[in-house]
């Protein structure tokens, strides 16, 4: 397989947007083309849960690929639901890889916020299984939630370690202009102080509003390349090292443990073989922290903490800004917000940035290597990328 | 890249289905592993257009991987309108030509029936332009009409040619057991009888109801992979050797030149190139009818025949069965059907069996390479693809 290499990024701020879908997701291509000195571009992805039903629009890629005056190159819609972005870059890589295509345009991108709300809910509920699990009633709120209580009774993980999360990446999206949430937040005011009940209550026990990601609209791409192409642009060269994408059964009910994230350990395990990178060789990752307890499994299940002792490195600060392996510097899902198809191009979006330097003043010092985990459904579908850098 | 080659096919009726859509997917499927001899699987590709919007179910392709029992492979679901299934194929291919895979599934599967009518009609409407072509009320059929005018207009094609398509069609139905309409048709009862009006009256002026394909469900599967995996199979050797695919404006009505299919002939022309074919060598197809008139212009932009001379040809009789070059053995979109997520594979499905000789009494006599067309939106995102079989 030959090498990839991420040749531009883009991104909108994750917020409410009122422009059209097709141009949410074209925008940040036009920022990621032009940084990439606009190269021959040979496919165009797109990644979108909900565009038939929320935006009236069917063949979304069709569209993107002619508001960038890029037709005649080919275009194909990804939908994966919320890993609907890392599926969508793991498909450019295979295009590169292959040597099929040199350059292919990644763009992620939703707009729910515009449209009924109740719309937007159940399109999302439509994830769980529809004959075993969405017709009792099942959202995915309800099943983190049942997940978050399970992990509490069997690693001691309490309300308090959740809304560290919650506090750590509303902080972090202080730093990020394009985040959706800038809102300073303390576990005092989220769950000590007399407000709190108030300020964050319940939505599925024992899950708060502040446990729960925003739903946002947004945009984000990557470009993906050749090392040729990369090579001539004489800037960082940021390597997709690693690609890794597994699944799990799609009722959650239906594992045999299911505290464990199968598809989370699989997915990573698959991208560190192939990077040749283990866990300790990360600096930064962004995880899919739609519900705060995810950020805490998935950072065990991606190998960088034992097992039942995430929420004690979270503790301790080492995901922290200033901690020994930072998670969500963007702010995550949880307050740069999750416009579900731009999820997990976002993701890769923030660590290039880290890899290359350019954080502002959410950078990690030294950044070489860094990881997404980009979950789907209830963890039946997910994807881990590593990016490298390489001097 | 590696060669890829088709190990195994499966297909359900094109009809109406009652079974949930992630059987409809998974059922062509298990009949494609049996015939695979049950091959270690890497990845499901998934095609559909609108499980979200008529199925009530996002990330289709993660229960379809569950149905399968084939977790933890990774999964995706392609959404590119009526070109999902070929774009589903194309991705397949990339991933086995990459080295990343040695053995896909890629299954297309829709269920459109059961819903209200209007929506799925509304559903296909939406693959036009939001903002410059659904407001103004255009719908697919009305595209297709238009074209068809000025196809008329520029080449001297008749209604008599469509129906000379549509009686084609019909007839190789009446011998694929898994056609959605077995009725034998002929130009006496759809065209020049006193009833011929109230048998087949106009849907958009000047097509009429004999014109346009069924709104079908069903599902259509093929397994992919590399060499290795299929020598050991000790059955034909049919290649995946060639694929393109090209996209035109989303508006149909910014073509500089509006009955030139330009995505056609670009993701023909990639396809021969890569394969290292010409039309000359292509002994059978399946092009996209979804309306009369696209058999007839689709047949003159993948080079079978000169422009404006498809229909001279179709007179002729040389896209028969018997013919020179048979188009659409299967009974095409027309006859066979139109489950939109399905179709694409479908294709695949008929040139396959048409190159192992396989395809009882519509096989075409010593078939050897076969090219499928499927075509999106109004010709916004066509993939081609030519099959051979190696000796």
């Amino acid at each position: 397989m030959r090498e990839v290499y991420v040749v531009g990024i883009g991104i909108t701020s994750f917020t409410r947007l009122e422009y059209p879908l097709s141009e949410i997701a074209a925008y940040p291509a036009t920022v990621a083309l032009k940084e990439a000195g606009y190269p021959k571009v040979d496919h165009v992805y797109v990644a979108n849960m909900a565009s038939a039903r929320l935006n009236h629009q069917s063949g979304l890629a069709s569209a993107v690929v002619d508001s960038l005056s890029l037709t005649p190159a080919g275009a194909t819609l990804i939908e994966n639901g919320p890993a609907s972005g890392g599926s969508a870059i793991l498909q450019g890589f295979l295009g590169v890889a292959s040597g099929m295509f040199d350059c292919v345009v990644v763009t992620g991108a939703e707009r729910l916020r515009e449209v009924n709300n109740l719309e937007a809910t159940d399109a999302v509920a439509a994830l769980s299984h529809p004959l075993a699990e969405q017709i009792y009633g099942v959202t995915l709120p309800a099943l983190a939630a049942m997940f978050t209580r399970l992990y509490m009774q069997k690693y001691g993980v309490t309300e308090r370690h959740l809304a560290m999360v919650a506090v750590k990446n509303h902080d972090n999206a202080l730093d990020n202009f394009f985040a959706h949430i800038h809102e300073k937040i303390t576990i005092e005011g989220i769950l000590d102080s007399p407000e709190a009940s108030t300020n964050n209550p319940y939505v599925a026990e024992p899950l708060r509003f502040f446990d729960c990601c925003p739903v946002s609209d947004g945009g984000a791409c990557v470009i993906l390349a050749s090392k040729e192409v990369a090579q001539k642009l004489g800037k960082p060269m940021i390597r997709l090292a690693g690609v890794g994408q597994a699944t799990d059964t799609h009722c959650v009910h239906e594992r045999a443990e299911p505290t464990e994230l199968l598809a989370v350990r699989g997915a990573a395990s698959q991208a560190y073989k192939m990077s040749g990178l283990t866990p300790a060789h990360v600096n930064v990752a962004e995880l899919h922290d739609a519900f705060t307890i995810l950020e805490i499994a998935e950072s065990e299940e991606v190998g960088f903490f034992k097992r039942g002792e995430g929420h004690l490195a979270l503790e301790r600060g080492e995901t922290r800004l200033d901690g020994k392996l930072p998670i969500n510097t963007s702010g995550g899902l949880k307050a740069k917000g999750h416009p579900v198809g731009a999820t997990g191009v976002g993701q890769a979006h923030e660590i290039v940035l880290q890899l290359r330097g350019e954080a502002g003043k959410r950078q990690v010092k030294e950044a070489q290597v860094g990881l997404t985990c980009n979950f789907g459904g209830f963890g039946n579908n997910v994807v881990c990328l590593i990016f490298k850098r390489e001097d």
